[in-house]
């Protein structure tokens, strides 16, 4: 059994309990005996408003996934429907009425494409990530309250080029000459290579998180995850209604759930560059295993800033877009890369907590093919395959290709005076 | 002669232009020959309101400044009244137009103390400072100007705490172990250590300008100032209409010109716990030079953020405060210590560039005789008493005196719910 479900009838509050992992991590905690409140503003539902997309899969909306848990488990989650980074007046409430244990932080702009689109959507994607964990934890401290603040981060924020070096669990040690001579040894935050003005607020948040923990003494455990795969957990299997997100677009699409998709609508995998990016991974459903265990197991009082790696596998980007090929007979079809980054790149990353506290990883193995077949094809006639394209460019003189004719166009429109 | 003064005609667009450091700023590069440009949305004044207090020295609306520079130099100075944090387009829009050579930014919220007051003066100070870093590049970016942006940094960023470590300018020099057993050299981004939530938002903007340069090349030089003192600038002091800010409350006046008003107006210095913090420190008139030496040194184009320590002498403030009281006859009143720090703290910082660069400093012993009398002593009838102590706490469980009665005070009323 998991560790969390021995300290039975925690109070949890989930930020951003709407989203990928928010909606899965709320099912897997409810289930396994805990007292959950989502909060969470729809800004995930509206920004597929603005991009003209939807969900692969058919979400339900907030009362009928709630209602339909209810019915299912028996169980309730309550809901409150505000934004965290501007209402801190209805956060501080919430807090001192429910008294969370413990509190899951998901409840930011988390698409590194969209966060380059234009000018407004880098201000949006600063002021909403940083705002959101600094009104948390201002909040969080003066309602007095010592819940366990738990944060997902990305393996962004360590930047991918660290030729020869395993990436640690956030903290780095470095040996410095002093001014007599002599070499002194320290523990830093690993420095920060970020590649997006998303993974810049991530970056932004980790010195947010280090202030509060050192002046106010808050706990907090930061979850530097890979890219999630994956659509169903457990729990949002059983029901339709609690059939989890699965985004497509070029904007939140991961990469493997943009292969599989392509691959059931018969469009080619699209691979930036030469593919020779290597990323971390990890299946949702070991994302809500993880968040569990990471919530069992509090930092003490007075611990620094908990910093674990969440991924379980990690793997080139043409080697992932050739498994998929293999499994559904799809082509390739390389294309510039939009972003600033490095061509090809190794990846080793230290996950040993997560492993050694009981994390037993969903592989790429095991996994793929349910979702190629339950996933991707059960639900291909919803695609909207206009929208597969990525069209954001990190900067303006990288090219990005057309929505309709797929033609490469300048990635930005003058800007009006 | 000055170096930027041999590039004559620059365009200078100054953000925060109204306040202690912008507006001698603005005068100093308006004097040498350079077309300047104001933007302040005069939140500084605005927090004088919500604070009852007032600028020792009477400081004149905006106007008024401007008008008596114009007929006393001759020269014009434009201004705009809005927040670069949150009016983006009214900044592109000035931009396209000026199209400036060189952009100085003030524009932050500057007071350690009342970034702490209370989570709205968090919130605000987070919103404010990374919000009008974030949005001034973003608006350059769009522009496509090369303008060389120079930012005003502090020493804080550093924190206090690096024993037997002399603190270089921006980065450290690190070796790492690789995971062959070796030894691997890399220049990183000095760890941050910020000791208050404005200081954070300090550590956030370095990777804000970080990502830029790199994503986008914008050219940034990062000042880490120490405490700037004095009041009076060559053009600031050639008409009272043009006199400069003076802060000695509680919340924004620095450790030195709150010594001075003290013993002016015949109040004990106040010392935070043993005084034996050090810090480093910059007269108001070297600040502009600095500024100018950065603007006429530009760093060159895909050069990293240069970041230098804008600072002269560093002291102990028991020190500064025993010279004080040598100057003027004042006693010394020992109070606790509203942050959260080391108690004792030794400081070596370089400032090689700087001073290579010409520099030749205003040291304390030249320069405290005339702020004593022309300044301090000669305004000493407008200081509110009231507001010299710092009600600021850092923590909860520090205790404030009580403004009123000096009595200590639980520094936080309880929320409410
Ligand atoms: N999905 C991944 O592959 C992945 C990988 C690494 C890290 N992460 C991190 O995990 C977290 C969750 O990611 P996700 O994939 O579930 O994203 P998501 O966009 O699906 O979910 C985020 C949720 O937060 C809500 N939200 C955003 N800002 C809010 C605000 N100010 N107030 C209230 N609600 C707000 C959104 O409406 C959404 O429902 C993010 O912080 C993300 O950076 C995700
Ligand atoms: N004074 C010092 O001792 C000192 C030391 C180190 C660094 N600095 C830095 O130098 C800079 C200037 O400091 P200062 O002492 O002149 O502070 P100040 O408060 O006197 O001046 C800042 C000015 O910026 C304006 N401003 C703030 N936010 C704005 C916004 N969003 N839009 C438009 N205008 C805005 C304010 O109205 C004010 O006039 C700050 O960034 C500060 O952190 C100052």
């Amino acid at each position: 059994m998991s560790i969390a479900s021995q300290q039975p009838n925690q109070r949890i509050l989930i930020l951003g309990g709407d989203g990928f992992c928010g909606w899965p991590t709320a099912l897997h905690l409810s289930d396994a005996g805990h007292e959950v409140i989502i909060v969470d503003n729809l800004s995930r539902r509206m920004i597929d408003v603005e991009l003209e997309v939807e969900s692969l899969t058919p979400i339900r909306p907030m009362s009928e996934r709630l209602a339909a848990w209810r019915e299912i488990s028996g169980r309730d989650i309550g809901f409150h429907r505000f934004d965290v980074a501007r209402n801190y007046q209805r956060l501080v409430n919430l807090l001192c009425e429910f008294m969370p244990d413990a509190i899951v932080h998901f409840a930011e702009q988390r698409a590194a494409p969209y966060s380059m689109k234009s000018p407004a959507h880098k201000r949006y994607t600063v002021d909403n990530n940083v705002g959101a964990t600094n009104t948390l934890l201002a909040a969080l401290v003066e309602s007095g309250l010592d819940a366990h603040v738990v944060h997902l981060g990305t393996m962004g924020v360590y930047g991918y080029g660290s030729a020869g070096m395993k990436i640690p669990e956030g903290y780095l040690k470095v040996h410095v000459e002093t001014e007599a001579g002599g070499m002194t040894t320290d523990e830093i935050l690993y420095p920060a290579h970020p590649g997006s003005i998303y993974h810049l607020t991530k970056t932004q948040d980790q010195l947010t998180f280090a202030f509060y923990n050192r002046n106010d003494g808050v706990r907090v455990t930061d979850l530097h995850q890979g890219i999630v795969w994956g659509t169903q957990t457990e729990q949002t299997a059983r029901d339709e209604r609690l059939i989890n997100r699965f985004d497509y677009d070029g904007d939140y699409g991961t990469v493997l759930n943009r292969f599989l998709m392509q691959a059931a609508v018969g469009h080619p995998l699209t691979v930036h560059g030469t593919g020779g990016q290597t990323r971390a991974f990890i299946h949702i459903q070991d994302t809500v295993r993880c968040i569990e265990l990471a919530i069992g197991n509090p930092p003490a009082a007075g611990e620094r800033v908990r910093i674990l790696n969440q991924m379980t596998e990690t793997h080139r980007v043409r080697d992932l877009a050739d498994r998929v090929a293999a499994l559904t007979g799809a082509t390739l079809d390389y294309q510039p890369n939009p972003r600033v980054e490095a061509v090809e790149n190794d990846l080793h990353v230290a996950n040993d907590t997560l492993i050694q506290l009981g994390l037993r990883p969903t592989t790429l193995d095991t996994g793929l093919f349910t979702e190629v077949t339950d996933i991707a094809a059960r639900y291909a006639h919803r695609a909207d395959t206009r929208r597969i394209v990525c069209r954001s460019a990190w900067r303006a003189d990288r090219q990005v290709p057309d929505v309709e004719t797929g033609a490469a166009t300048p990635s930005r429109v003058t800007i009006p005076v």
